[in-house]
């Protein structure tokens, strides 16, 4: 179970920076949209990005979910991706991600193919 | 010379997620001030943090510097730490950057030593 303060600023309308390691083991971090299921941190990205190919060649990752109202307020996740849902499931969670931060669906062209990358905390740190 | 988006981004009063390395590779991202030189992004910490340590032993670094008014709009600096200052002239720089965020000078008590960190930039890709 993640702790509440990590799923109540994950699933609020709130940026996150996600870090993944390039084969080298240099890291690289995007600003991305994030969600919460009890268990995990979720993002959604596309199978051909940078990210994606970090991920499944080494899963560990940090995620930092910043609170807009306030940058002091943040969490970050240490932890790995321990599973990736693709097709239908994931078309329709960038549509409700989409929602959430725009207020409409996702409109921006899938150029490869969506995927859930599902989080598991091994710490969570609140600042 | 760092570009000019990125000195711009990281002069205003923006904040940084700064990702470090730990022994075993996994990543650390911490949410910072931060400040540029026309060739060096700047961090600011103490030499007893996690993130010092793991820059002493690895210099690779991520630092990606969000527009406050905008998350759509940040630039992500790949790099790594060529330098190091501490002394005076890091105690009077977190006193600048404290003016710059919080409008007044420094209070927090220094547990251990401030240190300038100065992160070279390999890659600077702007979103």
């Amino acid at each position: 179970m993640l702790q509440d303060i990590t799923k109540e600023l994950a699933k609020a309308k709130n940026f996150a920076a996600l870090t993944t390691l390039f084969p080298d083991g240099r890291p690289q971090t995007n600003v991305m949209w994030v969600d919460a299921d009890d268990d995990h941190i979720l993002v959604n990205t596309e199978v051909h990005r940078q990210k994606y190919k970090n991920v499944r060649r080494d899963p560990r990752v940090s995620v930092t979910v910043i609170d807009a109202s306030n940058p002091y307020h943040y969490v970050e996740i240490r932890g790995r991706v321990v599973e990736e849902i693709r097709g239908e499931v994931a078309r329709a969670h960038i549509d409700e991600l989409s929602t959430k931060y725009t207020g409409r669906l996702y409109a921006n062209p899938v150029v490869s193919e969506r995927v859930i990358l599902k989080v598991a905390a091994e710490r969570e740190l609140a600042h």
